[in-house]
């Protein structure tokens, strides 16, 4: 193999070379080009047991429909890797997820048949539906748009919306079911337990039952009582299905489960709903790492591997010699569960990322204390507060960029009504691999501007113990929002005793003359390098850790701009509205006259790529920081 | 009448009062609650129908259950008028809704009644989750926890998000489902027309049918045919009830639907609620304007109709002899239409606002290009995305404050993708006594942070119509977003021919000396008289009226730095990160030194009263505008 591809898909560069083929030709395309994501994803690393899981779904689908005339949408899209090598990158399907190379999800700028930008989750719906009203109006009859959605993104609150107003739409969407019982993790709630039910026809058994006990109590019964039951049975038994149906309720018609690894019955299941006009829904069950073993048992593990030996499936993790520092996330873990050891009142909220965010181990822990409330992100700020009322502290926690989902609820449910929930936002600033979809960019800004907010960040690990212990204690007021970034701290003894930071504190890290740094988070660490670096350049900077975006520490900021005239702000977060914002606010609120060079994300989406080569292109890492103090301190020699 | 309570109302301080009547008083409490209502709010304005709806439920609610140790939530809370008069608030509610009186909706800080503050739909069962999950970590296992939702008010996503994980938390909640088809505008979606439908049993219906049917054919049937069927027919309603379920399907205990207006049924049902522990829903039919006819017959005129006569129903409109402005929401709805007659790309699309924002003009006239998605601001927004992809061109209505529910969407799905939905933000800045859960104070701070916007305020009903003109044309990109006020506007004279807006060009309003204004928005015609009374007391400021928020209008910008020392920025908006703080950012970035005066909205959240009250109180008005103009010279005469 070595990341080759077979005979049949190395034929196909787009969906029509896949609709020359015959049918009886599917099977090995579909062996063809799970084996190739097998090859390429050990090698290349990124998302895995989600492309595996729809290969067969993927190319029923472009086999059968027109693509991409016919408009194909996947939810969140990283089990997209399939659609991706039969649209036009088989090729290039090792840049995947690199600096420069290609998306890991689909992406409109980068092929026609990704009709529709995707990342976060339960977006497809809303989005084929926006298509196919447009195609109702401009007159195109015969054009399809599809939903690829999973059961987890199904319970987001968005999925539901586009269904309520889809079932009174007469346009051409089909949603496929893709029922897994995951997302990253299992998924969760009522929605997943009613799929079963279906799936397993327990509501048929169940009235069957009920049935069967009448007419087990009629005892005149004469000699047609079998045939009638029998008939009786089936007449219940068709319409049952139907009427009894969650999706039928909301005007969509329901078709299946079916198979989702038999590719015949996919291709022929999906020409006969090609012909149905209106909403309807095909529920396909597939499993998540489908036709790759260990993927298939371990489905949270090879959710996204990283490398791997595809032979004895090991999977490859960095050696060191020397103990590394651990993860915000672990950090984060590990510390909500010793902090609500002691504080009775202290809960765990996650909308399904326990173990992206290692909320898992405090549901180890203390399971009756955390809760896993779905794709809802939305539900679960303001469950948070609603256990607020009742006097809980409960850590919410959020990825920085899906927390855009609930910035309602924090500005509607928390902070206008002051309580307390803390929001643990992971994954602030640039994300990585997971590219624009997944930065989180905004958050510093979009919290910043709502009153009674308290926004801090931590520069490492023992600061965000300590300001987890700080917002939980009884004097402090909330909501009060923690945000820091994806990956490792900086320091590998950091199970320290904690110690309170108090509210709206800053504190200086190293003295200096002529230009005070000014940094917020996990950045911090990049000045503390560039100042070191500057002192053998003979520039001397300050440096100031302000932890606190909100309330600023004032008493601090008056004694920068005192002292310097020169003020170098960095974070990892947007420039317009963030931190150093914030700073240029403070100045000419108190009428201070200094030059702040602010650096930080630009006014751009940012695109995917290693994390410090994201830094760098944005301008906040230590080269960066060094040349800005260079530069500033320049103009004042030659000003 | 005349505004008093009846005779068993005024004995009637608290709930426990309440309580102490003998069941058969009940009918005279909700008739004299109903009077009273009537008879403040013919007086006083405020919501109206809601209210009326809900007055047996009120009763029946407090009646029964132990409030406030057990926790009502109401959704949205526009119907808690009886609420408030049974909760120690009848003396005050004269004060409803207006400066420093009473809140319009629930809040905790009024009341220990108050369990949850609201405004925004849908999250009442979130919060109510919450309470219950607490209160069974806290071991109080006879707490009952009671959200009381409109059928509309389920349409949005969070309300599924938290159906979807109460039916999995074995705690004590109750739903109260208060089905009137109507949310302010009547209610649209799948999920009304299965209410309907279960409503009229119209599922069993359909499976008896069948079931007929089939018998119908079996010929050899015995004497006991007709007893085999009926015993039949029993078994399958009894389960097939339960099982066809929506709600069912989410596993909560489905009962009703109820008549909502009989409230010793409703005593009796709730009675028996309280003690079924788990998830469980009640489905309540009301008619919105219960008890009076008027309201009953056109429920979304009477929702909130101002003050009327309550003898005749005449509703007054305030009378003027010559023509006054037009609402900036009526500005918006003519000009969509008369847009789109010429370009057939454009739709429409509200969440379930047509009357407020005046879709209902296009969805009138072109029945078929605008779209009323229900309460799913998520869904609005990247459904009209989806249009986008297509080249049409969707103007995507919604209220400030609501947009916040979409801010993922607008991020994740229109910016990022460069998709051109024009968002028209209706009741942008301070939106008067509908209080804080209502105003729009953030939106140019929460959008201005989003790379590849647009944002626009028009100063009136011209410039409004001229952003739209702007936005809609084939050479502008998107998204595209134009916020604008609740209330009228200034010019009487306002269908002017169009005329492009360059994007990111503002216009200076008049020339002056010292100090330069800039304005976005609405205030801009503050400080056009503001300039006006200054000169008479010889300041002559100039004004600028920046219309964009970003882009910012650069060119102007350097113009004004280059000759001003003093600059005063006025904005109906947030002072942390809005366009006052844009302007201090292109300050320091261009390495200009002026002195810089924002006028806004504080960083608090402000209370409910008129407009023009709120205005002055944050200090954006024309006085406020002149005092910061005499200041800011004042400074410099003594600097």
């Amino acid at each position: 193999m070595d990341g080759k591809p077979g005979n049949l898909l190395k034929t196909i560069t787009f969906p029509e070379d896949l609709r020359k083929l015959p049918e009886k030709d599917l099977d090995q395309v579909t062996r063809e080009l799970r084996d190739y994501i097998i090859d390429v994803v050990s090698v290349n690393g990124g998302h895995f047991g989600a492309s595996l899981g729809v290969v067969e779904l993927t190319v029923a689908l472009h086999y059968v429909f027109n693509t991409p005339h016919d408009q194909l949408v996947w939810d969140v899209g990283h089990q997209a890797y399939g659609h991706k090598i039969l649209t036009g990158r088989r090729e290039v399907f090792h840049t995947n997820r690199i600096y420069k190379g290609i998306s890991g999800f689909p992406k409109r700028s980068e092929s026609p048949y990704d009709t529709f930008g995707v990342g976060h989750s339960s977006t497809s719906i809303s989005a084929a539906l926006g298509m196919a009203v447009a195609s109702r109006l401009k007159g195109e009859k015969d054009r399809q748009h599809i939903a690829v959605i999973g059961d987890g993104a199904m319970t987001a609150g968005m999925a539901f919306e586009a269904l309520n107003h889809a079932g009174v739409e007469n346009s051409n969407v089909l949603v496929i079911l893709n029922d897994n019982c995951m997302s990253i993790d299992p998924n969760v709630g009522a929605l997943k337990e009613y799929l079963t039910d279906i799936t397993t026809s327990h509501a048929y058994n169940k009235v069957k039952d009920e049935v069967w006990k009448m007419l087990g109590k009629i005892s005149k019964f004469g000699p047609n009582a079998q045939e009638v039951v029998s008939k009786v049975e089936n007449a219940i038994k068709t319409t049952l299905l139907k009427q009894s149906n969650l999706f039928e309720s909301l005007r969509f018609r329901y078709f299946g489960p079916v198979d989702g690894h038999d590719v015949h019955r996919l291709v022929k299941v999906m020409r006969d709903l090609r012909d149905i006009p209106g909403p309807k829904i095909l529920h396909c069950l597939t499993v998540k790492g489908k036709g790759y073993e260990l993927a298939e048992k371990d489905q949270t593990k090879w959710h996204a591997p990283g490398l791997f030996d595809k032979i004895t499936g090991e999977i490859f993790k960095p050696t060191n010699d020397k103990p590394q520092p651990p993860k915000y996330q672990d950090v984060f873990g590990h510390t909500i569960v010793e902090l609500a050891e002691k504080n009775p009142k202290i809960v765990g909220v996650t909308p399904a990322m326990p173990s992206g965010c290692s909320l898992n181990i405090m549901m180890k822990a203390m399971p009756e204390r955390a809760f896993d409330v779905g794709i809802a992100e939305q539900h679960a700020v303001t469950f948070s507060a609603g256990m607020a009322t009742q006097g809980l502290v409960p850590f919410c926690n959020i990825y920085s960029s899906f927390m855009q989902r609930a910035y309602d609820q924090v500005v509607h449910d928390a902070a206008l009504q002051k309580l307390k929930v803390i929001f643990c936002l992971d994954r602030g600033g640039l994300a990585g691999a997971d590219g624009p979809t997944h930065h989180g960019a905004f958050d510093l800004a979009y919290f910043r501007c709502i009153p009674n907010m308290i926004v801090s960040a931590p520069m490492n690990e023992e600061e965000l113990r300590n300001l987890m212990y700080t917002a939980q204690l009884d004097e402090t007021p909330g909501p009060f929002s923690i945000r820091y970034p994806r990956g490792n701290g900086v320091m590998v003894d950091w199970r320290k005793p904690f110690q309170k930071v108090p509210v709206g504190k800053g504190r200086k890290v190293r003295d200096g003359e002529e230009v005070a740094i000014l940094t917020i988070g996990h950045p911090g660490n990049f000045a503390v390098k560039a100042c070191e670096e500057l002192d053998r350049e003979g520039f001397h900077p300050a440096h100031y850790d302000m932890r606190y975006v909100k309330p600023l520490d004032e008493e601090l900021l008056h004694e920068i701009f005192s002292r310097f005239k020169k003020i170098v702000t960095v974070e990892d977060g947007c420039l317009m509205g963030g931190f150093g914002s914030a700073v240029a606010e403070f100045m000419i609120t108190h009428n201070y006259q200094a030059s702040i060079t602010r650096l930080g994300i630009p006014d751009e989406f940012i695109e995917h790529g290693e994390q410090k080569e994201l830094w760098n292109e944005c301008g906040f890492d230590s080269e960066a920081i060094k040349k800005a103090v260079r530069q500033t301190v320049g103009e004042g020699i030659y000003a």
